[in-house]
C-alpha cells in the first residue's frame, strides 16, 4: 500500500534530452512521486526489427531517479511499430463490418492473434533485460487502456478459429452447444464446431447466447493477453507491481477476471470528456459541464477499488480541456485539485496526471497538461502543487473505510443487456447509478461486489440491480446473508445459458420472495407512469405475480416496490426521484446514517477523514457532522469546486 | 371459405414430446382450430443432407389431430441449415454494401439463387410425400414472411446474372433499354446486356428506371420462388389452400403478383410493435403504446382481403408484449380478444395467435405467447378462449360486406417514390392512410383495389392517391366509371419507364381533367399553409394550370382540390384536418352515409353484424344507428379496448 | 471581360435534331448570349471506343450560331462511357469503407488514375479537332462541377501510389516525414515511404497531419487534372477562355490552385437546395424557403470573383424548383431574375440558367428549367426575358467596385478544422460568414483575399478569422499594412505541419499583439456566455495571457476583444448579435461609409449602379443614399423578390 502521492505521466522521447533534467526537477517541486514512461515507444525501443535502443530510457530513468521520482515503465505493446504490420499482416482487429483495421494510431491489433502475443512477450523480456534492475523502477504497466476504441471484438480469422476452440473447450459436444444455446429455434443447429462463425452480419440478430458466448470468449482474450505479460514481469520482479489502466465506465471484457493478472488496478478518469460522450440528458450536461458528473467519478472508484481487490490508482487524471470529446471545456479552476482529493478520498494510492507537458504535434495536441507547450504551467500544475502539499499537511494515510453498503457490479449483464435489451437503451450500469447516486446524495459511502461475491457479511445492505444472471456464489451469498438486500428489477432473469429460468425472474427461492415476473412491459422512457407516493417509473416495468407485500405501487395500480422480510424487491425502472425514495426507504429499514448534504456536494471517509467535494458552481455551506471534530483544509464555506476536509472525533 | 376460426403458431420441436397431448388438449379447450407448425423445422426434418426424419412431425400431427385440430402445415425454407452453405456457399444475399450475409439467423438466402430453389423443391417435395395425406393437414404455408429483415434485394452474383437476364427479356434490344431508361443522359448508355450491374454504389443516384426495373425484378423473383412451392403443392392436394403469412405495411414485392400462387392470404399482425417502428408522430405513439394506431390494422386487413382475393387470415397475432421493437409495451387488457374481433370483422377466416407458448431460449424469448415459459396461461389465453365463445354465441360467418369505398393501392408506386421522393419522406401509403382514416373516422368501410382493376363497378367513390402510373386496365375503369373519384396528388406523375408524361401529370384526357400539374413545391412536413375553410397543406404542393372548378384554395392562393364534374383532383398532401374536409366533401358528394363515431371507435360490418372496437384508452358510449337491431355482444358503452357487436335489422 | 449576358445549359442531344432550331430561336429571343453543351456527351461522341461521332455537335453549334449564340463546349470527362469502364477496370474513386464506386451515374473516375487522365487528354483533343475552329465557339469549360458527390478524395489503389510520390517530393527522407508529422507519437514511424498507406480505417483518428497531407494530395490531384486539358485547350485556342464550373459551399480542393488553369471561374448557383443541404437552423431555412440565405449567394460571388482574378460567371443558375435536396420548394416569383441581378451586381460577366428544358427522364427530370417539359414557359424563362431587358436598358457593364473591407478565405484552413474540429462543427467558412453577413447588412461591400495574398494595399479593414496557419505572404502583407485589422479567433494557431507554434496562437509577433492563447474552452453551441454591452460567445472560447486592451470582456471576466493599435483580436466565436457588434466597431474604427438597409435588403455597386435585391418575404422601403442619382429599374418600394437599381450620382 502506498501512501497517498501524485504522479504524472511523461514522454522522455517528445523532447530534446537537455530538457529532462530540469523536467524531473520541476516534478519534484510540485511534490509528484511518480512517473509513467514508455507505454507507447515502441517504435523508439526498436525502429526496426531486432535493431534495439533501450539507452535513452535508461538514461531518463536516471534523471528522474536523481530527482527522487519513482518510474512505472509500460510495455509498448498498445502501439506495435509498422514494420510489425508487415511480419503479421494479419495481426489487425477486424471491424464488426468486416474490414480489417489499419495502421495509423493505436491499438491495431486483435487479441487473439497468436503471434503478436509472442511479440508482446519478447519486447517486455527486453524491457525487463535492460530496465528491470534499474533503482528507479517503481512497478510497470501492462499495455494502455485495454479495449480502447472498440478493439475488444475482433471479427479476425484468428478470432473465428479462437472462438471455435474455445466453444469446444466449453461445450464438449456440439450437440451440447446446440441445446445450451437452443439451436433448434430457426434450424440454426451445428454439425460440427467449425461451421461456427462469428456473430457477424448476420440476417437478423444472432441467437443471444452465441453473441454473449463471443463477448464471453473475447474477454478471456484480453485477460489471456494480459497474463502473458504478467508472468514474466513477475517472474523477474516480484516485489514490484504490475498495473493496467483501465478506463472509466468500459464494460467490454470483465476487469475483475483480468485483475487476477494485476497487482493494482489504475483507470484513466477524465471526467469532463466522459460526460460529453455520456448518455446523460443536455441539461445535465450543461449543469456540469466544466466538473464533470458529480457521482460518474465516484462510482468508477468504487468499482476499480474493488477490481484492485482494495489497490487502485488513477493512471490518467484530467488535468484541463482534452481532445476526444466532441466539445472539450475547461474545467472550473480547482478541479484537478477537487478530483484528485476525491480519487485519494475513495481510497487511491496514487493520483497521476496525464500528462506532464502538453505536446504540441500529433493527435493529442490540443489535450492540456500540466505545462502549456511553452513550458509554463497550465492551471492544473498549482492544483497539483496544492494537493501535494494538503496530503502532507494532513497526513492521510490508510485507506478509505469499508462502506456499509454494497452493490453489485457485473460485466457479463452489461453484455447480456447490449445483446438482449428489449428495452432501447437498457443497461445494467444506468441501473446501478440510478442506486449509487441516491445513496451518494445522502452521504453514505458504497463499495462494490463482484457477481462472484459469496458473502455479503459486514454490510448492512446490498442492492443487486439489474443483474443477467446468478452466480452460484451470489445463491450461497444470499442464503447466509442477514441484513438488507433491494433486489431487480430485471435481476435474475436469465440462467447463465441464457434462457428465461424455468420458474420465472427473479429465480429466487420461494420462500425467500414470493414474486414471479409474468410480463415485461418496457416503453420509451419519455412515458412515465407516476408511483403513488411520489416518483415515476418508465422504461421497465415488470409485471408482477407476488405475494409479498407490496411497498409502492403505481398509478395503474401495479406493485412497483414488494418486500418479504429483509428482502425487497424492486420492479421497475425508477426516475431520479423514484430511485431516491426507494434508497432512502431502504437506508431506514438497515437503520443507516445518513448526512445532509448541500446539493452538489459529495464526501467519503478514508482513514479518519471525511473529504467533501463541491461539483455545484456555486459555494455551499456543511452542516458539521456528529462525528467531525474540525475542518484541516477548507471551512464549513466550500467554494464551486471546492474541497473540504473534516478530521473524525474518533478515527476510522 | 373457412366459417371465423382462431388458430394458433406451434413449435412441436420445441417441447419434449410428452407434453404435446396436453398442449394439443388445452388448444382445443381454448376453442381454437387451426394449428400452424414446422415453418423453421428444416434441421430437425434433416439434420444432415439427405438424414430425413419426418416421423416427429407426423406424430406431432397425430396427436393435435386426435384432438380436432386442423395443421397447417409450413415449408421450413425460410431456415435452410448450416449445412445447406456448404452445399451452397454463393446462395446467400449480398446487402447494399456488398457483404455477403451470414448464417446464424433466418432468411439467409438469395431468391435469385437457382439452386436454393431446387433444395426448395427438394423439401417441398419430400413434406408433400411424408404428411401430404395425413387426416390431419388443413392446408399449406410457403416459406415464412418472404422479404422480412430487407431480404428481397440481394445484390449477389445470382441477382447480377439474372437481371440481366430479366431486362433482355423486357427490352429486347440494348437499346431499346437505353432509350426507356433515358441513358443519353449523363452518357450512361450501355453497348451490351452484360455491362448492366445492379443499381449499387454509384457515385450519386442511379437512374431512376433501373432501380425501378431492379425493384420489378427482384419482386418477380418473389414470385417465382413462392411458384416453385405452389405449384408442387396443388399438384399433390388441389383440395387445401395454400398460404402464405405477409407482413404488415411491407411492400419490397408485389403481394398481389405473389397471391397469384397462394389461394389464401395472411399477414402477421403486430400493432403495437409495429407502431414503435413506424413513422408515427411521438405523439401518436405515446396515445396508441398499447393498443396500436387505430386504422393501421384495419387498412391491411383490407390490402389483404384484396390481395387475398376475398380470403385471409391472420397467421401471427400479437398475444402480448414482443421482442423485436426498440421498446415493447404491454397491450391493454382485452386487445387481444379487440384485435382478433376487428380482423374478424373485415373478413378473416381464421386468426392465429403467435405463439402457443414463449420459448425460454433464442432469439425470440421475450416475445409472449398464449401460455407464459411456464406453461401458465397468460392473459391472451383468456382473451382468445372469450373470442372463441363469442364467435360462437353470435354465429358470425358470411363474408365482409362489399365496401361502397375503394382505394386503389399500388406496390410499384411505393417503389417509384421511395426511388425518387422528391419530398424526403413521399410515400404512396401515406397517402392512401391519409385518405382511409378519415373514412374510417366516419363509420365507413373500404375495399381496396390494385392497379390492375379494370373495373370500379360497384363503387359510389373511388380514391386513387399518389399513383405512379396509369395501367391500361385503370384507364378503362376511369373510361367506364359514372360514380364519383378522387384522384391525386402526384397521380399518373409518370410514364411506366419513370419519365415525365408529354401531357405532364396527372396524364388524364383533358374532357375528364383540363388540369396540368406544371410544378412541384416539396417542403419539411413541419412547414405548413393554410386552405381557406379549414386544414392545411404541406409535404408536397402542386402548382396546377386547369380550368376545372376550384373547391378549395390555400392561403397563397394556390388550387388545392378541383373538380369536374364526378372527378375531383387534389392538389396537395394534405394535414388530418384538410384530409377529413376532402374525405366528408366527398362522401357528401357521393351521398354515403357515415355514422358518428366516438374518437377512437372504429368499426365494420360482415354477415348482418357491425363490429364495434374501442381503440381508446377510456369507454365510450356508441349512438345506435338506424339500420342496428340490438347488441349481441356488449352494450353501447363500450370500454377501453372493449368490443361491442350490434346485429344489423336487415342483415346484410 | 465580357458585358453582363445571359446564358443557358442545353443538351442537344436529349432532343430530336428537328427541334434545336426552335429552340435557338427562342433562346435568341429571351436575349441569352450564350449556351453551354457538351459537358455529359461522351457516349454521344464515341459510342464504342475509337468510334467517333461529332457530326451532331458541329451541327448543333451550327444551329446556334445562326441564331447569335456563341457556345461554350464541355469537355465531356466527368461521365466515361461505361466501355471506358473496361478498359480502365482500376479506373473508379474508392470511399472511405474501401468499396469501388460504381458505375451507373456520373464523376465514376480517381482523379489519380493517370490511364484515365490521358482519356480524357483524347477525347478533349478530339474535341479541337472536330470542333475548336466553329465560329460559333464562344468558349470551353472542363469537367464539370469537379469534386462533386465526394469525389475529391479516393481511396483507390493509384491514390495511394500518388500519395507515396508526393510524400517523397515533398518531405525527401521518411525521418523527415516522421519528424514533421511527430510520428514518434504512439510509435508511427515509418522506415520507408512504401509503408504509408491512406488514412483510411485506423482504429482511432490518424495524425492530423497525415490527413491533412491527403488532402493537399487530393487537392493537387484536382488540379493536376485540370491542368492537362487546359494545357491542350489554350494551346489549340489561346485566344478563347477556359471555363470551370465549380459548386457553392465547395471546399475539397483548393479553388485558388486549380484556378491557375482556367482563365474565367464560374459556379453553379443553386440558393434554394443549398440552404435546405446546409447547416443553417430551421428558423433561418423556413425564413427563406422560397429565397436562399441572403448572404449566401453573395459571399460565393466574391469568392469566386477572387477565385477567378476579377473574371467569373455563374454557369448554372438555379430556375425553379430542383431535384436533389431532401425538399425541393418553388421559388418565390421572381427570384431567378433578383439571383440573376444579385450576381451580375457583384460582378459576374455572364449568368447561365441550368438548363433550358426540363428532361422528362432518367436522374433529373424533376430539375426545372427555362421551359417546362411540354416546351411551355416555366416562369424563369419570363424573368429571364425581364433581366435581359434591363441589362440593356441600364446599359450597365464595367465591373464590381473594389471593396473597402476584405477577408481572408483560406481552403486548406477548411481542411484542417474538418480533420481537427476541437469543437464539433467548427467551420472556417462558418467564421467566414460570421464576419460577412454583418457587413453586408451595413451595405458594405466585400472582397475575399486568398492566404497567398501579400498585400492590403487599399483596404482600409482587413478581417482574418480561424485561419490555420501563416503564410510567409500573409506575414509579409501585415507587415506593411497600415489599415484595420480583425484577427482570429483560432488564426495562426497551427504550424504549416499542424503542430502548436511554439509561441502560442495566433504567432504574431509581440510588437504587433501581445496576446497568447494559452487555453480552448469548446462548448456545445446551445451553451452562450453572455458579452457585457450585449451579444454572446459560444462554442469556441479562447483564454488569452494578454497586455492588449480589453474591449470587449464576458460575464466570466475573459477577454473577448481585445486590441492594439488598429490590430483587433477576437478570441471567441460569437452569436449574430455579437459579431455584428464586433463589426460595426470595426467599421467605426475603420471610418467606413455603412447604409441604413430594411431586413433582408442587401446590396451591391457594380459600373456606377447600386443595386438592391429584396431576399424578405413583404415590401420594403429604401432610404436614398447620398451617392444615388436616381433609380433606374424599379423603385424605393421594393416588393418581395424585387431588385431596385439605383444610378449613383458620380459613377465608380
Amino acid at each position: 500500500m502506498t501512501a497517498p502521492t501524485l504522479g504524472v505521466c511523461y514522454y522522455p522521447e517528445h523532447w530534446p534530452e537537455e530538457r529532462w533534467e530540469s523536467d524531473a526537477a520541476r516534478m519534484a517541486e510540485v511534490g509528484i512521486g511518480f512517473v509513467r514512461i514508455g507505454e507507447f515507444a515502441w517504435s523508439k525501443l526498436e525502429p526496426r526489427p531486432g535493431e534495439l535502443d533501450f539507452s535513452w530510457m535508461v538514461r531518463s530513468m536516471d534523471v528522474l531517479g536523481r530527482h527522487g521520482l519513482k518510474v512505472i515503465v509500460g510495455t509498448p505493446t498498445a502501439t506495435p511499430p509498422r514494420w510489425m504490420m508487415d511480419k503479421h499482416p494479419d495481426m489487425v482487429a477486424v471491424d464488426e463490418n468486416g474490414r480489417p483495421r489499419n495502421f495509423g494510431s493505436r491499438r491495431h491489433y486483435c487479441f487473439s492473434h497468436e503471434g503478436y502475443r509472442q511479440e508482446c512477450a519478447r519486447i517486455t523480456q527486453l524491457l525487463i533485460d535492460h530496465v528491470g534492475q534499474h533503482p528507479a523502477l517503481g512497478g510497470w504497466q501492462t499495455d494502455n487502456e485495454y479495449g480502447c476504441h472498440s478493439t475488444t471484438l475482433s471479427y479476425s480469422e484468428a478470432a473465428r478459429q479462437g472462438f471455435r476452440t474455445w466453444l469446444r473447450q466449453r461445450y464438449g459436444t456440439v450437440e451440447a452447444l446446440n441445446e445450451a444455446w437452443g439451436n433448434i429455434f430457426w434450424s440454426m443447429e451445428y454439425n460440427d464446431f467449425d461451421q461456427i462463425d462469428l456473430p457477424l452480419l448476420t440476417v437478423t440478430e444472432p441467437n443471444p447466447n452465441a453473441s454473449l458466448d463471443f463477448r464471453r470468449y473475447s474477454s478471456d482474450q484480453v485477460a489471456a493477453f494480459n497474463k502473458v505479460q504478467y508472468d514474466l514481469l513477475k517472474a523477474a520482479r516480484p516485489d514490484l507491481p504490475v498495473i493496467h489502466n483501465f478506463m472509466g465506465r468500459f464494460t467490454d471484457f470483465d476487469h475483475y477476471e483480468l485483475a487476477k493478472t494485476i497487482d493494482v488496478a489504475s483507470w484513466d478518469s477524465y471526467p469532463i470528456g466522459h460526460l460529453d460522450v455520456s448518455d446523460e440528458s443536455p441539461e445535465v450536461k450543461a449543469q456540469f459541464l466544466r466538473q464533470g458528473e458529480p457521482d460518474a467519478q465516484g462510482l468508477q472508484h468504487d468499482i476499480y477499488r474493488s477490481v484492485g481487490r482494495g489497490r487502485w490508482w488513477i493512471m490518467e487524471q484530467q488535468p484541463g480541456p482534452v481532445n476526444w470529446a466532441s466539445y472539450n471545456p475547461d474545467p472550473l479552476p480547482g478541479m484537478a485539485r477537487l478530483w484528485a482529493w476525491e480519487a485519494f478520498a475513495h481510497g487511491a494510492e496514487v493520483v497521476s496526471y496525464f500528462r506532464w507537458r502538453q505536446y504540441h504535434s500529433a493527435q493529442e495536441q490540443m489535450h492540456a497538461g500540466l505545462l502549456r507547450p511553452d513550458s509554463e504551467p497550465a492551471p492544473a500544475y498549482n492544483e497539483a502543487l496544492q494537493v501535494a502539499q494538503e496530503l502532507k499537511s494532513t497526513g492521510i494515510g490508510g485507506e478509505a473505510r469499508k462502506a456499509r453498503v454494497a452493490i453489485v457490479y457485473d460485466y457479463e449483464s452489461e453484455w447480456a443487456w447490449s445483446v438482449q435489451p428489449q428495452a432501447k437503451g437498457f443497461s445494467h450500469h444506468a441501473h446501478v447509478k440510478a442506486a449509487y447516486g441516491p445513496l451518494r446524495k445522502r452521504g453514505v459511502d458504497v463499495d462494490i461486489l463482484s457477481a462472484q461475491t459469496d458473502s455479503f457479511a459486514g454490510y448492512d445492505l446490498v442492492i443487486i440491480p439489474a443483474l443477467f444472471a446468478w452466480s452460484d456464489q451470489l445463491r450461497t451469498a444470499l442464503a447466509n446473508y442477514e441484513g438488507h438486500l433491494l433486489i431487480g428489477p430485471r435481476t435474475g432473469s436469465k440462467t447463465g445459458n441464457f434462457t428465461i429460468p424455468s420458474g420465472l425472474a427473479p429465480d429466487l427461492p420461494r420462500n425467500m420472495l414470493d414474486a414471479k415476473v409474468v410480463r415485461v412491459d418496457s416503453t420509451n422512457p419519455a412515458i412515465e407512469v407516476s408511483v403513488r407516493g411520489g416518483g415515476a417509473v418508465r422504461h421497465w416495468r415488470e409485471r408482477l405475480e407476488t405475494r409479498a407485500e407490496v411497498e409502492f405501487e403505481d398509478e395503474e395500480g401495479f406493485p412497483v416496490l414488494v418486500s418479504q422480510g429483509r428482502l425487497f424487491y424492486l420492479a421497475a425502472s425508477g426516475d431520479r426521484s423514484l430511485m431516491q425514495r426507494v434508497i432512502d426507504r431502504m437506508l431506514d429499514e438497515a437503520n443507516l446514517p445518513t448526512l445532509n448534504l448541500p446539493a452538489g456536494v459529495r464526501c467519503r471517509v478514508r482513514d479518519g477523514f471525511r473529504v467533501y467535494f463541491n461539483y455545484g458552481t456555486g459555494p455551499a455551506t456543511l452542516v458539521k457532522a456528529d462525528d467531525e471534530a474540525d475542518y484541516v483544509v477548507g471551512s464549513e464555506t466550500i467554494p464551486a469546486a471546492g474541497v473540504t476536509v473534516a478530521r473524525l472525533s474518533r478515527g476510522d
